[in-house]
């Protein structure tokens, strides 16, 4: 097995990565004692390792309960949180129950501002099941749910107690799924580690065809990056705002074509193609290293070229939607670039430029 | 001008208490800058405060905008704090804006809750215009929102920048929310200072006919001992808990009832009323301080008998919502009582001491 630590002072907690991790009692050994646990999934992953998980949980807590969410991004809103809120005070849960997030970044998202806000917080578990939350989203403490007019908008820096990520659960998520998780684990090469972007060019076959020694690795570097830059800035003061390399265009296609069309991580695809691209006109990148990132990404089956969300207006429309992103400032869009391979800058382009890149992008 | 400071370390924050604050321009000089600032408040503050309040502000924030809720308790959910949301959104504030909650604990509780979660986390600063949201709520970083099945279950620990006790604005307050205000007040007798339960005694009066000078120092004496304890513990993992000294009772006489019937204030004073009755039937306290705490609540125009909650089954229903109170532990529910005059403790009592309390203090 192997344990990456986050170090978070007080909020510091291990994630841990290995097969079959879900069914063996010593994986929850270190968790707080509660007379009850929540199991919050959705109706994809319950029939697969609900069972799994609620039987090796009733080993440590007397009642384990369960919440099965709709599935998708589509439901990501507070109508479907509440869900979360109405099964915990209808078991009658205290502040003392644990929450396990038991899905893919949806779930966690969810559940983790469920349990940052219970009852102003309950502890809880990150049990991701899809490669995406394995090596990004379960891994920080970022928690939220979408806004009509915004991509996590609503949300909570909450730190899980624990990650727990059983390879074995990636054996049976579908492969346009497992392709979304391949983007951000693509992402960290630009931003942080060109050695793993080389070692990625050699085996994202290995990857798609779910070699399980190419898996382990891929898992561990992706988490061992984001560890160390959620330590260095645990709420995106600066620093880790780097790891939305690719995400504001993809928050963009997102909101734009309505959640749910595309994957999360084939909006951060195409928006990493584009963010490259930024980044060359700005002069920060080489054509070559475009080229080579837009090679990778299209090997590990993801799209190359964005959205169209608006047949009259595209380019404005993308700018309307990522003025509203997080880390726009005073109206101000600020994108993650990369300024020379494995290194990530946050800062402002010109309208026209952008522009440019989005007209020549989009299909 | 008096200032009392809560000391939470790199959280820390003053409480400015003073006449006409929110016309100085003094008053709002160490906020943090920001393109923008939201003001939130209700349709009874609005055409009273509202317009001062952007004035004073406009000095600062280049732009200043506002979201009016409809007026009491029975707005504090979901629905009402999606409002905030959407004019957040609509506006495009991004992360630096500051938000300001101009009114009671209900304003207060919902624009805390709203800036821990919009973009995961804003500036807000608190501008109680209540006797009640001064002396208490604005307080402590405690924000929340109400569920259907129980009061403040959804919410966070989230401190503001800066809290305004504007003096003046309690010229305006209706008696019905004046008295509410002076429940909390008369609160931190019981639990933590009897000399100041005696000055209240010598001073209720005056209080009720707004003397200025003595609402300066109910105001004052009360945050001071809510910031001690406060600073002690912020996440009331122990002693914060005494706080919540009638809360019990209280808070399943407006859950019971449904929001909005009772004042929270009122609640609580019959609350404390009870939680007396309690103590002293489990041998904590004398009859002569319950009456003598009855007689003050009577004093200060506030109800000393619990509301009939349910015809049939009365002390069956509160019972079964107070299991879901938040200090509530594995079903057994936690009271904060009274151990002599001046000291509280939080404990549990036998359910069937508990419904003779009940039978005994409800009319």
């Amino acid at each position: 097995m192997e344990t990456v630590r986050i170090d978070l002072g007080e909020r510091s907690y291990p994630i841990l990565i290995a097969q079959d991790l879900l069914e063996q009692g010593a994986t929850w050994q270190h968790l707080p004692k509660a007379a009850a646990a929540l199991i919050v999934t959705n109706d994809v992953v319950a029939p697969l390792y609900l069972e799994k998980l609620r039987r090796t949980l009733s080993l440590r807590y007397a009642q384990v309960h369960a919440v099965v969410l709709p599935d998708g991004e589509a439901h990501k809103d507070w109508q479907t949180l509440n869900l979360i809120f109405d099964g915990l005070l209808a078991h009658g849960c205290d502040r003392k129950t644990v929450l396990f997030a038991l899905g893919g970044g949806v779930i966690g998202d969810m559940t983790g501002f469920a349990a940052a806000s219970y009852m102003r917080g309950v502890p809880f578990v990150q049990v991701p099941t899809t490669l995406l939350s394995q090596v990004d989203s379960s891994v920080g403490g970022k928690t939220a749910i979408n806004h009509p007019l915004g991509k996590n908008m609503i949300g909570a820096f909450y730190q899980p107690q624990l990650v727990v990520c059983d390879l074995a659960t990636l054996d049976t998520l579908p492969a346009r799924e497992l392709s979304a998780g391949l983007a951000e684990v693509i992402k960290y090469g630009p931003i942080a580690d060109m050695q793993f972007f080389s070692w990625l060019e050699q085996n994202v076959d290995a990857l798609r065809r779910r070699d399980r020694a190419a898996l382990a690795h891929a898992v561990k570097r992706s988490v061992e990056i984001k560890a160390w830059v959620v330590g260095q800035d645990e709420k995106e003061a600066g620093l880790r705002a780097v790891l939305n390399f690719g995400h504001t265009f993809g928050h963009a296609m997102e909101a734009g074509m309505g959640y749910g069309h595309w994957l999360h991580g084939e909006g951060v695809a195409a928006g990493m193609v584009m963010a490259a691209e930024l980044s060359r006109r700005l002069g920060l990148v080489d054509e070559a290293f475009a080229a080579r990132l837009r090679m990778l990404i299209e090997r590990a089956g993801l799209p190359v070229r964005g959205a169209v969300i608006d047949a009259n207006d595209n380019a404005g429309r993308y700018l309307e939607l990522m003025r509203v992103d997080k880390k726009s400032e005073a109206g101000e869009i600020r994108f993650v670039l990369i300024d020379g391979p494995g290194k990530a800058v946050v800062r402002a382009a010109p309208d026209a430029l952008v522009r440019e890149v989005i007209d020549a992008c989009c299909a």
